[in-house]
């Protein structure tokens, strides 16, 4: 056995390392200290199930310590792989949940529910993560530069990923037929999958070279080994599922009690709180001067809901659901995510960041959260 | 009392450097003399205010001259501060027009001429002076550079704005209550102001130095002293806004008889008379080589129109109109809106002006105008 | 008689050269034996007309000879004129075919089928040629460089065109009588002309030196006389048009048999095999690393169909037509055009092509042919 592959193994030794290690990030962020909120969400669901109200306010505390140790344990390992790499971990990790919730809801046919989260975390992702990254890493640092050719890369997926949502519905004036939609939808499905995939083949294979970091920002503290980081980064994955699900779960009774538009809920509720963990790893690395890695998990996470999460479940609607699920959206859903790509694209185009860039990205949000909070639509979530 | 201080005060002796300066102005350029026709105008508005054509021919005279010596005025304050702010002086005392004329109107609930008017003047500060002034800058230098930061800022800020007039119609199919639209007009208008002073505080201040020139011109001709400028800018502002208002009155009356449609008038004729005094300024700078300050003027102007004037409008109307005013505009206006600014996104993102850029701008605008004259929209403004 | 001149006259001794060459040109290229079904089709379409599907088959394979030779001469000009005035030369005769074809469908009034014709001749140049030619070239070169400048000044022109044809139906909510509507297309053609005009003038005269190639390859294999190549070029072109015309008038009779929708036909299935010529030009120019022929092909193509090609029909439509035709397009026809602009305008942005763009804009180019071949539109072409 090599030094090397000893330095990596799960030993007794190893396990007292890492728990002096824990202590020690304890006290570097007491709001770690949150996590105990965890097991007591967990139980909490299984005794009294209909105390929304309160599992909603809980899973939201027990989600922020989970979605810390997240943002560690990603920076540690993109210290190892490079931001590109260490964004799609942590977009593929933060998109799990995505699945992993809309997998349950596909039996039941709830597909309403399903399409106006993925919009949701689409829009959010595009235009609350990205915005806040440059607002919180503007504040620190006068400009940030960051390379635009992944930032333009994440935006033309959305764009196409936008188009093929888009355009079967304005092509066709006539009412279609649901076996003539459904048809297409599996068609579109695989066309965008293939398009993702050989997106990766070229941004991570033939043409990585043009997807380096433009900064390069050293990292402050001491980082994790690489072992430690990747069974950190599953075994939290984990939770947060599990407890997103129960936050999910919660969150529509709470909301009524709370007086807010289920549109309001899905859209922009269930997304900030789905996405707090890539979120939390999203401004640090801002902060930290590391923008690159930053727009690669905001637009890097929307661009694979939209080309990968959600022709998935297009597929598998075929074998889970009552009826396959289309890739048809409500038109305000669509709307909003030519606009987000748009605004990506406006905002990614210079290559570099300001705290303003931030500003402006987080009043579209606004806007968006203003009227679905206000004018209910037609179709609800 | 200092030496800097005596003098920027008003003297006696000063005044007559003055006179003698203003006559060596009209030498220069004999245009100055149509500045007759600004008390002819007045008086002619009292003694018979039903000579509507004859007014309307007349206060466009007047105008000019006004416009000539608020051109003149503004580049000896830029002279003095740098292009931003100069730009940044100009559209506002420009757009003073705008929000007295609305004010006026406010008051008697014409809300369709309001919205119009602003609509109007945001379309045609985008396409007709950044054209104009691509094409006269461009017919006299080969190609003109330009900081494309300004731009690009003012482009995203017209983006914004648009996004927030667009999106409540398109998000809720459902129609609404006018008590829906109303707060949400409200909130948007705080929104909109917020945005924009944050945007003030960017690039004057965190941000300045993103903003200076690209082009360092200096003056051909002598240039006023500071106090004299800033005396005559607000002085001519109050005859601008003056005459503004006999034409807004006489211009109906006097399209009638021309056979204009009143969506044309609203649009495209008030809209070239209003800002005849800030397109005066962008060309003649075009043709100095400043093309910075032109594209600061035309765009920063439709920018403080969308984000400052009509959510003032929409505020001020809880207390002087009979009924809350709402930021909804009609489809074809907000259509227009879009296209002007990806226009002005299309053209300022090279940071190079040629004539061709300017003839592009202007057939967008043709394209309007002619759409205009010859079909009326369901909504006459 | 100078050396020059004598070198460039057509003597017998000059054309037993050209038949030398063509032998090795057949040697090289053994797919120029498909020329033998040029005289076959078009004895095949006197003696059986109502052989669709075979007509259709033959006058496919009779096109593609044709269109290498057509290459091969464009190539061999462009190497004396520059890629600008190449591309532009080969954009023109590529769409002589087009004008030709579309003429003959005038007098009978066949409006919808000429404007199927040409929007989706614009969509499928703008996106199946110029990613087909990022992808040629990119799977053998790694990065390709190219002058931005003349592809961005083509995608403004697109946009422009786009925005004349769109802005009309929604101006405008009221229905318009087709008297209105005839006098805006006529308004609107001229000016789309006049623009177009102007384009020419700055981009081939006053700024010629801004639309110099990025790349200056070699031609690898020697390059025919001028000459000979303009006469090639002439005799090609024709008989392109006269196969075309035979291939148009089967491909509705095959289509069905073969059941495609009418719509997958006018859009897709003529604009390929019409653009064929250009498309074999473009496609190796990409490959020989002339990336800039490639993109001036493409989008000039374009360009040219809708600033000069569609407004001339307009005018000559009251000519030669029943009654005049409008500028009016299918909404699905304008929306399909709207987005190959702003793809066109992502693609060609950052001035390097790689495989993957190409990919990306081949994926929309999919997207509607998968949408039209499943979803028959209401209005058929």
């Amino acid at each position: 056995m090599s030094n090397l592959e000893q330095g990596d193994a799960i030993t007794p030794s190893r396990i007292a390392v890492i728990t002096r290690a824990a202590v020690a990030e304890v006290r570097q962020a007491p709001l770690l200290m949150l996590i105990v909120f965890v097991p007591l969400v967990i139980v909490l669901e299984q005794t009294s199930p209909q105390a929304h109200t309160l599992l909603f306010a809980m899973s939201v505390c027990a989600i922020v310590p989970l979605a810390m140790l997240l943002s560690r344990a990603t920076e540690a390992v993109s210290a190892r792989t490079g931001d590109a790499v260490g964004g799609l971990l942590n977009a593929t990790l933060g998109n799990l949940t995505e699945l992993v919730i809309s997998l349950a809801a596909l039996p039941a046919g709830q597909y309403l529910l399903v399409k106006a989260s993925l919009a949701g975390a689409i829009v959010t992702n595009t235009l609350f993560m990205l915005g806040g990254a440059f607002l919180f890493g503007g504040l620190k640092h006068h400009v940030q530069e960051f390379n635009r050719v992944n930032a333009r890369f994440q935006a033309c997926l959305l764009f196409l990923a936008t188009v093929a949502i888009m355009v079967p519905s304005i092509i066709s004036d006539v009412d279609q037929t649901s076996v003539v939609s459904q048809k297409l939808s599996l068609g579109l499905a695989v066309l965008l999958i293939a398009v993702y995939a050989m997106g990766m083949l070229f941004s991570l294979k033939t043409h990585r070279e043009l997807f380096a970091s433009a900064s390069d920002a050293e990292e402050g503290h001491s980082s994790w080994p690489l072992t430690v980081s990747i069974v950190i980064l599953v075994v939290v994955t984990l939770f947060v599922a599990l407890i997103s699900e129960i936050f999910v779960g919660s969150v529509q009774g709470a909301a009524d009690r709370l007086g807010m538009t289920p549109a309001f809920v899905g859209f922009i509720v269930v997304a900030l709180v789905g996405g707090a963990a890539e979120m939390t790893t999203a401004f640090s690395a801002a902060r930290a001067n590391r923008l690159d890695l930053s727009v690669g998990i905001a637009l890097g996470s929307a661009a694979q809901i939209a080309l990968f999460v959600a022709p998935i479940l297009v597929i598998v609607s075929y074998f889970l659901g009552p009826e396959p699920m289309s890739l048809q959206f409500w038109p305000g859903a669509v709307t909003m995510m030519l606009i987000a790509t748009m605004a990506a694209t406006f905002l990614s185009n210079g290559g570099r960041g300001v705290w303003y860039m931030g500003v402006m990205a987080l009043a579209v949000y606004a806007i968006f959260g203003l009227t679905l909070f206000l004018l209910p639509p037609a179709v609800p979530s």
